[in-house]
């Protein structure tokens, strides 16, 4: 086997076991690893790890040490015996009690999104979400299966709060927005409900969700509602010009798919949607992160 | 946000959405993506994919830029038209006609592992595999759940294949076996039949399916049936001595909860099986790849 050969077996191999990566981090979460281990107040053995969790012996000690291979956890040897602390990333997004923990996220991702994700290849085929497949619920109307139960909509809900946790602060500081004093945050049953009057029109993680079609039609109520003067602020993860970048956006997007009925888009793309409902003097941010900001004058 | 909380947010992010990537390769295998590219005699654009795969145009346009970005495709623009083809790691590890083809070992962990890695925390709370949560089959015998029906027996021994076409050179490769006349690569029923009289008895990937007892059971009726002066071929991917790497070994022995009654092992770990079978004049070779290979005496 060439080393070139061998290069691309070894990069097929990451990628056919991505999943397990994901499962272990998402299994340690469920099971409270990081959580019992911030809460002690010294580094712990796998085996009083498993008797506190109520956990097999042997499964928690391979999980331990998948995370710290992954580092997710640090372990140190004392005459013999391992003990393990989580580390800056664990303390920082994965313990409850950090402002910044992404654990509604990851159960989400755990729970749901893995689910769909297993039908890949049939919403590609159809070219659309896979909420019937994967729970057996219908999607016409999108937010009811997303809501398909009160457990489901709350952890959606605390998912989203998440995210903004670690990326909101970032994409509300990309535009100066003093110039708007009353601001509309868009959530909710946007298609119907009047909208209130505002004089900017936060649309975070909205549009992704919805056909062009759609998203055309929340454009132009949002344009009739706004003062003169007012504008949008457009929030979400921006592909780039010619769509095969970034990777992360782009998974999103294969994301909308089996789970809504839209996609991420180019900043070209959301130009010409903002247009089409009259808006104008557009300007867009990357901000480095996942989430970038786009703001467009009435 | 510090660029040292960064950088983990990214790690994180990598972490959870490695299910997305595994998932891109294994739908763009089953939809039949790379065989088309490789049967076709120039590059194609992504209307003429969709349209012979018989898939959307929005699913397969995302997909395959998601290919691209993953180096399984390559993308060439020419006024204005992409057109995709192959990579080498495609070609070489992708595409049906190709010896080194790993397309059913990816449909098994598509169809199957993904399934029963959904399970993962359960799994460490049992410490026992998940078929009768993942497939709803007991598992008592392990073989019965492995092969509950001969689509899924066929797909299980055609993965194994895929594997060997890749390491199996390299492994059995690791040891001068000119010395052993007779060979016998142990499988199937091996518990309960009698073995055939060898010279060198070959166990690839057979011991992490078990505990230590079943290990020592068939270790030891090998050491009964062996001829003097012959001896055992273990082939397994090793883990460090310290049990704490390497991360794929990890991945594999945390499968092994998932999907057997077994777990990867280190090099001192398989000795002690064997010498307590009898077995003596231990060699253990590192090939580099992800299957090693151990060699004991009678």
């Amino acid at each position: 086997m060439s080393s070139c050969e061998e290069q691309a077996y070894r990069l097929l191999t990451e990628y056919s076991n991505g999943f397990m990566v994901s499962q272990v981090l998402f299994a340690a979460c469920e099971l409270g690893v990081f959580d019992l281990l911030a809460e002690a107040p010294e580094p712990l053995g796998a085996v009083t790890v498993a008797a506190q969790l109520g956990t097999s012996s042997h499964g928690t000690e391979l999980l331990l040490d998948t995370c710290v291979s992954l580092k997710l956890l640090q372990v140190e040897t004392r005459r013999g015996k391992a003990s393990y602390q989580n580390t800056e990333l664990s303390s920082t997004y994965l313990v409850r009690a950090s402002p910044k923990c992404q654990g509604n996220m990851l159960r989400y991702l755990a729970r749901t999104t893995y689910l769909c994700w297993g039908h890949l290849a049939q919403a590609v085929r159809d070219g659309k979400n896979q909420y019937q497949e994967a729970f057996g619920v219908p999607s016409d109307e999108l937010f009811t299966a997303i809501y398909r139960s009160e457990g489901e909509r709350r952890l959606f809900m605390r998912a989203l709060q998440d995210v903004w946790s670690v990326s909101g602060r970032r994409v509300l500081a990309a535009f100066d927005l003093s110039p708007f004093p009353v601001i509309c945050d868009v959530g909710g049953d946007f298609f119907k409900d009047p909208l209130p009057e505002a004089d900017l029109y936060i649309l975070a993680r909205v549009l992704h969700d919805w056909t062009d079609a759609r998203c055309s039609h929340l454009l132009a109520r949002i344009h009739r509602a706004c003062k003169p003067g007012g504008g949008v602020l457009v929030i979400e993860s921006l592909l780039d010009a010619d769509g095969r970048g970034p990777l992360t956006t782009q998974l999103y997007s294969l994301n909308m798919l089996v789970q809504t009925e839209g996609r991420e888009r180019t900043p070209a793309q959301y130009l010409g949607l903002l247009a089409a409902a009259g808006f104008q003097d557009f300007q867009c941010r990357r901000t480095g992160g996942i989430y970038d900001a786009i703001l467009a004058r009435r």
